[in-house]
């Protein structure tokens, strides 16, 4: 059993990974910390956990837990994995702060990096691309929801080294944007549909491009630190009135010359061996993959104009997020990489 | 491994017990059946399963399992069931057919009972009051979800003697009408709540007077088959724009003097080994059950007009209907109870 | 054309005022204000409206207009009120401020009453019941939405003499809570239902008592400051996932003889004049008025039971908020009460 | 007064146009039809509207009216028009049987066209393109929201001449699909996200490629049956779970060189004179159209990609449906063109 921790327990993230964790046969959850709600029961945040243990504090989870998992705002992290990288755990960071180069992150999220070194040494915790990697790391930067579903979408193409650019469109549940996010009252969200944070400024731009050109340049597998091509892409994000799953649907500007086919081939041996991929024949849908940890991916030629567009959909808090984290921890510590995940969604 | 199969396994509560007996390790799920996609994948119905194995015949689950879960719509299993118990199978019956005597079935549901004979040997299946019958158990009647939280929500005081009658107000998500459920329209459903089946015709308000009435004659615990005292009910249930979760709020009818202290006294005690009821500090909300075989209650004594009421919310489809059955199912074969059933719901 | 202008106007109150104000062919709208977006314009808090006009201050309204709608928090109106009526302005007072007598006021809202005086002036603006009083007023405290619904359902029992109390549950879509209300987040909204502010303790609860009371005292039509009987009433208020309309179900506690023709003929009789009150055959449904200003009732005898049972829908911002303050204001200038008043909802 | 009437009242385009008519002080609302609702109350249909009259037949519709709205599934006003048209009425078509030439029709929607004579003199009722046509229309072709949402998000750079192509992603609500539409059910709708239709089959494919071609051939005013250049746009439609409001996303294919001072100047000038037509500052959402007539539209330029994007905002029911409609209606009997439709939506 590995003593794990939570620092951040009480954001949708936390909460996903008490949930996960509790079940999980590998590992004893030692502890989980929350600024706001320190000394408190479990159901002070958190209605839909029967109430065993209280939030500690930070400094209890860092001393106890020998792999520590970071669900944090963007900015803490930095600070706080150097500290637990020099006691010897390991971590496991929710936020951006080891995503980018150090000079790129504070560019697009306009925060001073304080741990600039680290960067060179964390390993993107996509599992589907960075398996190789993940056995011996000792810092992982999980990457988000659009993301991951972006990256999923098009990585087969961006292999194979016909991607050029994407026309991204984001569809995201309520949940995407935290606990008390900015502008998610019910009132105004529920019947409403909204495109937000378009132009080119979401921060999550750069990630996607440099995930892709990783895949253009070096094929696969990649390395996180390895050598990066150019891919351009538009994101254009928007809120629809639900509460957990994405969808990206994606033009993909390519070379060459493509068939329905040639995309399902490309499509299904690239994702073969994974298991939380599936290439569905009918069109992906978010619910098909609620609280799963699974990607539905659907690839499409559009005969009719020539172009090719693909589909994704997945949980945002799971495979978006806590899931996807708890698939990087069974790939650090070697266990089997479906330990606790649910491959199967609920529905209705 | 004992070999289980399902009966009707294209409705919700046949989509549920796939999930949730997928991830069970003690059976093996031998067989599912559909009339309406015999012989097609499991994707044909279900988005969120991982597609394996295919809808077989009604034939091939009697033959192959063991244990059958009967998830049909009512009026089936009766004629069913005979069928499955000649050849030695233990059934687990999700709908009506079995929770009434045959003369009270027939002038509720109106229609006809084919096996009167076979309700003198079904066992109730609410583990929390008939958890010693079930373990020999060769038929159980499953209730459903609005009987389980409303019992349950007065089984102490009925337990304790003190309760005459109630007005029982339910609040449903639009799941609990089932797939493709009459008048469930998206469009005007949303934003929209309304009553329905009031004046004291729905089905379940027999059920709900035999289940208390029981406990008023007999204490606990209970005997299907036992003596029943007369609680009088009145259930008015409400259509919620919600697709999972069911509460209700219950004003109790009672005798004695009653303050908030001795009610939740009462309710601690009556609730203390139960590993799926939860007295809660604060009052229940569906969500905090969503996707758990949980029921939250929590009993208030108003003291400014000295009435009682009681809330209690669950997951229609876990505790309501497929958990419940997966309960039962643990029961039956000496397994731990709380086997492939989550204590702890999804959030948000 | 008579001046109005409003006071509070980036609540959802004020919004529907604003929206409601600008079609009605009797006033003109000389002028809104906001504390928030003072100089603003109209688009900085309203992206359905066509951008007209700023936010003005509260000097100038209260400078320019004739009749003042304040649609403040409780505790600002009492301020207010003397102000604009020493000005000779007419003011219509959306808030708790001059619904209660001072005494009553304080005990159930915490706030000390700066205007005690007032209250003796203000009549009560429920125009089913008040219509007689409103032409003269010149300070209207006009009512809430679950007031409005709770007490219109119950109006013709009381006035006949034959109700004693209620056990009323509320069921009330999130704008209820004001724009930014606490604990209205979409992701913990959607898909939950909850009660809150159980235990006698919800501060419409006098409100209702007293309204009823009023009924039973002086049969109909009452005097604002006329005698008071007793009614002692449960209010069980409950949060569901939808943005616009309550519906209370009440069990109304009666003396006497009842049956399903006599309720019928009670209430047809009763409302036989009114505008907006609809004595429907088919069960309230919230979505049925929408956006519009109509209440929508049915009494029901259960005779199972020999419970009597009202059901009333509204949309809380129109007949519960908004649109009664615009009949009050027909009424107090004598202009046709429906004018500018829409009767038929919004489907779907 | 001009007697207007409505064949295919029960739909939730005959439910709109009811309201919206009802409310239109220069006509009278002589009948409206349903097959399945024949010689019934409307409250047999419609739950939102006062009850006064009844169904009536198609044929008393036929006789009373002087203008009618055929509010049908496809395929029928093809055969109800000629009738009407013969005996001297003016129609407004609802359905797709006059928007397009007969044998494109035919090849699109797969139904043989039973008046492809009448197509010649059908007006194309999108007014902000078509008004001048409008007039003396006897019979126009009322187009559908997506239709009308795109045209007008790429009309302008159309007219300009700087349109190739585009790239267009739907997001509709659930309403879109009409009354008790297929794959509509709430469980399986709420909280689901899914694109449907893609691949470039669907129907409105042609008529989005129609109206910007005769904008890039005609320059504005266009005519209905003359000259059209060629657009060539992929479409790609997406099940929101909202009941109202779609929002399209476009990626426009333009010739030339834009910035966004440039685009907005253009579309600025472009609708300039629209009563119901908005360029925004924000970004278009769907809920600030909500129950107008309004669409709310922004061009966006991309600098980083040099993407030209444009979103526009409307409600289906309303400008997507019965209100344009009525738009029609007054500019076909030469009234003010703003007659009983609402500029303003309702929020929340």
């Amino acid at each position: 059993m590995v003593r794990v921790g939570i620092i951040g327990a009480s954001g949708y993230g936390g909460g996903e990974l008490i949930r996960l964790l509790k079940a999980h046969p590998g590992v004893e959850l030692v502890g989980f910390s929350s600024r706001k709600h320190e000394g408190k029961p479990l159901s002070a945040a958190w209605p839909q956990l029967w109430d065993e243990g209280r939030f500690g504090t930070l400094e209890e989870v860092l001393e106890q837990a020998e792999v520590i998992f970071l669900a944090l705002p963007n900015g803490l992290a930095m600070e706080l994995a150097p500290k637990a990288l020099e006691e010897g755990k390991r971590v496991i960071d929710l936020s951006g702060d080891f995503r980018l180069p150090p000079e790129v992150y504070e560019s697009w999220y306009g925060i001073p990096h304080k741990s600039p070194e680290l960067y060179r040494e964390a390993v993107y915790g996509l599992p589907e691309l960075h398996r190789g990697e993940l056995g011996g790391a000792r810092l992982v930067a999980n990457p988000g929801c659009y993301v991951t579903a972006t990256t999923l979408a098009l990585a087969p193409l961006a292999a194979e080294g016909a991607l050029r650019g994407a026309f991204a469109v984001g569809l995201s549940g309520v949940s995407g944007a935290g606990r008390e996010g900015e502008g998610t009252f019910f009132a105004e969200v529920n019947e409403n549909l909204k495109p937000y944070k378009v132009g080119g400024v979401h921060r999550h731009i750069p990630e996607m491009e440099r995930n892709l050109g990783r895949l253009l340049a070096q094929g696969r597998p990649v390395r996180t630190h390895g050598p990066i091509g150019e891919v351009r892409l538009s994101f254009v994000p928007h809120l629809v009135p639900m509460t957990r799953g994405i969808l990206v649907t994606v033009e993909a500007v390519v070379e060459g010359n493509w068939d329905q086919k040639a995309l399902d081939e490309l499509y299904r041996d690239f994702y073969a061996q994974e298991p939380f991929v599936r290439i569905t024949d009918a069109l992906p849908e978010t619910k098909g993959t609620y609280a799963s940890n699974r990607v539905d991916v659907k690839p499409l030629y559009e005969a009719r104009t020539g172009r090719v567009m693909v589909f994704a959909a997945l949980d945002n808090l799971v495979k978006g997020m806590a899931g996807q984290a708890v698939q990087n921890l069974n790939l650090m510590l070697g266990l089997p990489e479906e330990t606790a995940l649910p491959k199967e969604g609920l529905w209705p």
